[in-house]
């Protein structure tokens, strides 16, 4: 549903639903804020009590308004909600802000009353917020409706949280930023993240888009409207600790995703995913500067070589390392600079700032065009010169320009950290469209937002199949044989229930062999698989002490795979409430449990995305013939995990599915499952 | 050596040489500075221009003084200091700082001119700071002489470098903090970090000590300081990275010490280890409070659902989770709060906080008064009802009175996160000890400090044993010889050159051996190992191969060990440059290239303190019988541990030692060597 949310953002005509002459009530507030809009639109005051408030007056229903507004805002309890919403309708109103909390977070018997609400709000053509919301703004339409004024600016922002919101727009406010658009979005019930990250997609002021969101609902759907934004999204989200999920659900009801699913959305979409509001506002900023690296070699220059050390090591946690800069680089920069500066990066200026500050220009501008570089970080005391006199002042904020100039220029981004981030010459470079931070670590945090921005232009989502006929049987020779009909490839096996079969099984695979035992969970957990069995006496050993100690009903012979020279993975899918099926490719064997060392996709996969799962993982050198090693199968590998994928994808019924290990042989020799396993969903939806 | 550094903290004469009447010069500077304490101390000025400047006659010479000044600051280039320190101490001065750069950090001369300049420092019976340094500050003694005024408070700081010295200034500030004392040690050519710990360790003026640090010299003197300061020590250092190692060297002559030593060293000293400015701040703040938690159980409250959830979130992400709360605190708390609130940890307000701002204050003092948890984080929009009028800002005030009253009365800290960081109410909070921050991170930073606070007593460092007589063999049966004899197992192994002797040597072990070449420092990577060889024809095949590729002078025939059902460890010591030897375990076999599952201490270690690096490890449950694996000997592998870190410590001519794989086998079974490395430094210290 695409909707014109026009009368939420600019309408002509507003109402305050609730409003009291209170001042510690949210009537109160809401009634304040409105009026600081009245320039530009009819406001309405509606309260029980009638009387005066702000200077305006306050009409007892919404049906002694002269006009219909298009906009209400909802202040009233969540018991008089419903009532509420109705007199709305009534006299048309397009769009409705409900504050109040006390509906789906509470439970089912909530969520009915909310899913009523809906139909009744969009069976009239109508959108609502909330309920469970703090309101919405606009700033060219200067539209504030938060319960406290919020700073107008490029920044959209959706939040499923009143207080994120709230903090967002105080940070932004230190960068002289602030908000286009914002709604709290609270339950979602009507309008979510999703309908509003394409409004904002759409809006001429919005130039980063923020979000905080809890649950995502149509997870692909929202994926997809971040990925075809046109515009840089990032996204603050929860759920990672059982904790985090508690909070959320209790909050808004929301059902949270797992974090490798939404690590994967966020690839898949595009998006930059924070931990914080300061990370989400440092990286908002950095979003603004029109400049993306083209790749990933950064060089740091400071008027202090601790500071530099600092930059240095945090951007190496990042994952980028500075290269050593070419001799014709370091020999320009020696010629602007000191003996006793360093040139190699990071570069310091070694006191050569305190000689003449413009020295911090002419050398950040040698880096700027050189090839060795992609983005510059500037590190410095710079800006605390203006404090000293109005000479130095003038100074710094001519060099401020020139950096600025140096960065259009070149078309590389520059991302600055001062210790004065309040000082003229700080402001000055914000203006002209440089991100600065206060501390370092938004520095090296813008910096490597900027990396991954230049990098990323995720394809379409893959489509979901159409759902196959269905698994009725999970047991593992089940599991194996739809996973074999999938395309991954499982030695030779038999399914046997007697001693004497199995010897028969074994003759016919060949020794060495492997016997499970079936219908235990974690087989060799519970010590039910006899390993390496070379001769029938063996064999036969292995079947009566797991008759003795586990009296499976049926058994597996496997012909035995030679495990030495190669490589396990862990192949595995499982599906996300809220981002459908998952695929998940990690270093199998013993260490699956104690070292995490994973890659997540949003299933189904192609076989190229497999490939590069595949080689994200920590691991893959042990594959790819690091130091002498023969190089293993990774296409074939690639090939079972985007095998893997599309099978998920085709089968909701399937709550998990793994193939652990899945032996990678050298290249050309393949890679095969020796295990399976299927989890089908207590009830297939 | 511990000197009396009073001189340079609290002189009672002080000269300022090399005065400037250019108010771009650091001369200038410091004579402005130093004028500030000129009612509490003689002040001095000296410049060869003489004259006036701020007031005050600048003295050609220091001979023209009428008194010796007891602190003298050097603000002279490079080339004239060596002159002005002996004239300085010609007259008599205890303390010298030395301001200008262009010594060690330079190469080899410099650093010999600096070593020159100390000997007739310590000959004169005086003490030196720098050079290449910033100055020093004490705030009780009003002594400013660092450029740019300080502020004053209770945070002792040695910093190797001054812009950090002063970013960390600005950031107290903004927390209405300062420095007891602080220096700008430079390169440390004299005064270094450890006696300046010391010193500050007996200085009543300073609560927590911060250090930023790039060389620690005598690292273990540095650990042992730290360790007996009796006050917290944060520490802030940098060489992680290339370019990191980079800038420590051309900044000051730091030789770094690597992350896994540095981590080592502050367990061992009980410091906190941080990585930004910031985070040295906001764990200086969180020290301060005099409360520690006696455990690990965290609850959070607040009046936002998306603050819990974060909070908690990034809680999980330090290690941290929130346990449910009780059912009697949770019935306390629903007594204080509405229905929909949610009292399950985090403790969601849901908007009582907005009708009567005490509940904050009842529910926070239930928690710290519940049994169930160690410490309290509050993350709230508190602080930002005083906005609304003076009577929210009164009881804003009140509830911070009886916030600080319930943590002090319960002995637990209370960390408080708010938007609103500079309201009143948040500065009542910070003058009652209860630390207030800006960004949630931060509170969550500071949380998990608190927590390590409370947990950390570090038992003295073990003694470096006396040199044992050093190995002159590093070959591979010297080096198993070696090993064998300070208490590590290693399995039967011949040595042979000739095919015949190998098949012999075969037969007295028995079969199945190993067949290794010998003289290759990587035997495995080269392909020089033959596993598995189970008779004599398979021997002999392997010899011929490894002599046709590898064609080795001898070899080494050893009876194979059954590693199915153990657990391979790497076990290895390596000497740090400044922290001396170190000893490390980490999950071995493939993986030890590529996941990097490692536990490092100072070396030597204790078999107990040798099992908790072990248990340490993510993969330690592979090791004690996780999910019915059979425990395997962790006592055996701490013993190998504990054996190879007192043969590396009594061997400084050994710079890495190696035994990898170590084979754990079931408990009772023991750990066996299969492999042993030995590396001499190329010239014995």
């Amino acid at each position: 549903m695409r909707r014109d949310l026009t009368p939420l953002f600019e309408p002509e005509t507003l109402a305050i639903v609730g409003v009291s002459a209170d001042s510690g009530k949210w009537g109160y507030w809401f009634a304040r804020d409105a009026a600081l809009g009245s320039h530009r639109r009819r406001v309405y005051l509606v309260g029980r009590n009638g009387g005066e408030v702000h200077g305006m007056t306050v009409h007892r229903s919404l049906g002694e308004l002269p006009e219909p507004p298009e906009l209400v805002v909802l202040s009233v309890p969540a018991d008089g909600l419903e009532q509420a919403v109705d007199d709305s309708l009534a006299v048309g109103a397009r769009a409705l802000v409900a504050i109040a909390a006390g509906f789906a977070e509470l439970g089912e018997e909530g969520a009915a009353r909310e899913r009523a609400l809906v139909e009744r709000v969009r069976a009239a053509g109508a959108a609502l917020i909330g309920p469970n919301c703090l309101g919405v703004f606009d700033g060219a339409a200067e539209l504030q409706l938060a319960s406290t004024p919020l700073p107008g600016g490029p920044v959209g922002f959706i939040s499923q949280s009143g207080n994120v919101l709230l903090e967002i727009g105080l940070l932004l406010e230190d960068f002289g930023l602030g908000f286009s658009r914002a709604v709290s979005i609270g339950n979602q019930a009507d309008v979510d993240a999703t309908e509003l990250v394409s409004a904002l997609a759409e809006h001429d002021g919005t130039r980063v888009i923020g979000i905080y969101c809890e649950d995502f609902r149509d997870g692909r759907a929202f994926v997809e409207a971040a990925r075809t934004a046109g515009k840089p999204v990032v996204l603050l989200t929860v759920g990672r600790t059982a904790a985090g999920r508690r909070a959320a659900l209790s909050h808004t009801g929301a059902l949270t995703s797992g974090r490798e699913a939404v690590e994967a959305a966020c690839r898949a979409g595009g998006m930059h995913l924070v931990e914080t509001p300061r990370e989400l506002v440092d990286a908002a900023q950095a979003l603004l500067t029109p400049h993306r690296p083209h790749g990933r070699r950064i060089a740091v220059i400071g008027d202090g070589g601790g500071y530099g050390a600092i930059a240095s090591d945090l951007l190496g946690g990042s994952g980028i390392e500075l290269p050593v800069l070419s001799e014709p680089t370091q020999a320009r920069l020696r010629e602007l600079l000191p003996p006793t500066a360093s040139t190699a990066n990071p570069v310091d200026l070694a006191g050569a700032g305190e000689q003449d500050v413009f020295s911090f220009a002419h050398s950040t501008r040698a880096l700027l065009e050189s090839d060795d570089v992609d983005a510059v970080l500037f590190t410095a005391y710079f800006g605390g010169y203006s404090t000293l006199s109005d000479e130095m002042l003038e100074r710094e904020v001519a060099v401020a320009g020139l950096l600025a100039e140096a960065t259009a220029e070149s078309g590389k981004p520059l991302v600055v950290h001062t210790m004065y981030p309040s000082s003229p010459p700080a402001h000055a470079l914000r203006a002209a469209g440089v991100p600065v931070y206060r501390v370092i670590e938004s520095a090296v945090d813008a910096t490597a937002t900027l990396v991954a921005a230049g990098a990323t232009v995720p394809a379409p989502l893959a489509a979901l199949p159409p759902p196959a006929p269905p698994i009725g049987d999970a047991s593992y020779p089940a599991a194996r044989a739809a996973l074999a009909g999938a395309g991954i490839s499982f030695g030779a096996a038999r399914t046997v229930s007697g001693r004497e079969e199995a010897l028969a099984s074994a003759a016919e695979l060949g020794y060495p062999v492997v016997l499970k035992a079936l219908g235990l969970l974690h087989k060799s957990d519970a010590g039910g698989v006899g390993l390496d069995l070379w001769d029938d006496g063996e064999l036969a050993a292995a079947f009566d002490d797991l008759v003795a100690r586990l009296a499976p009903e049926s058994f597996s012979v496997e012909a035995a795979e030679d495990v030495a020279g190669g490589f396990e993975l862990l192949v595995g899918a499982r599906r996300d409430p809220r981002f459908g099926p998952l695929v998940a490719v990690a270093a199998g064997g013993i260490h699956v449990e104690t070292v995490r060392d994973t890659a997540v996709a949003l299933a189904p996969v192609h076989e190229d995305a497999a490939e590069e799962l595949v080689r994200s993982l920590a691991s893959a050198p042990l594959l790819t013939g690091a130091r002498g090693r023969p190089p293993l199968d990774v296409a074939a590998a690639a090939h079972a995990v985007a095998a893997l994928s599309r099978f998920a994808a085709a089968h909701p019924e399937v709550a998990e599915v793994e193939v652990n290990p899945l032996l990678v042989s050298r290249e050309g020799e393949g890679a095969v499952g020796l295990d399976a396993r299927i989890v089908l969903t207590s009830s297939a939806d």
